[in-house]
C-alpha cells in the first residue's frame, strides 16, 4: 500500500508542466510518478537502515540517507 | 518550497527500518529523504513534460512518466 499522497505529486507535476507549456496532467500520470517515488523511498530507506546497522547504530541518520543516495 | 509531506516519508522509513532491526529515524534523516524525493519528482516531471510536448500533446500521460523513469 502506498504511503505518499497523490495531491502534492500532482501539484509538482502541474507547476513544472506549466513552466514547460504543458497545461494538463492525467490521473494515471500522477499515480505512475507517485508509485515510482514510493519505490525509490522504500529502496533508499532499506539501504539507509543497512548502513545504520553497519555503523553499529539503532537510529537512521541523515548521513545514512546521504550515503544511500550516493550509492544509487 | 517542498510539496511532499514529511509524515508519510517517516512512516516508510520506520517500517523498513524495523524490518531491518533499526528502530529509530532522526528528523534530519526524514528531511533528507523527503528532499531527495522532491528533487527526483521535479526532475521526472520536467522530463515528462518535455516528452509530452515532443509528442504534440498538452497533457502529461503515464507513458511520458514511464519514459522519463526509464531515461534516468
Amino acid at each position: 500500500m502506498a504511503e505518499l499522497p497523490l495531491a502534492p505529486v500532482e501539484r509538482i507535476m502541474r507547476k513544472i508542466g506549466l513552466s514547460e507549456g504543458v497545461d494538463r496532467v492525467s490521473e494515471r500520470a500522477v499515480q505512475e510518478l507517485r508509485d515510482e517515488l514510493e519505490s525509490i523511498a522504500v529502496e533508499l530507506s532499506k539501504k539507509s537502515a543497512i548502513y545504520s546497522k553497519h555503523a553499529g547504530r539503532k537510529t537512521i541518520t541523515h548521513e545514512d540517507v546521504r550515503l544511500a543516495r550516493e550509492q544509487k
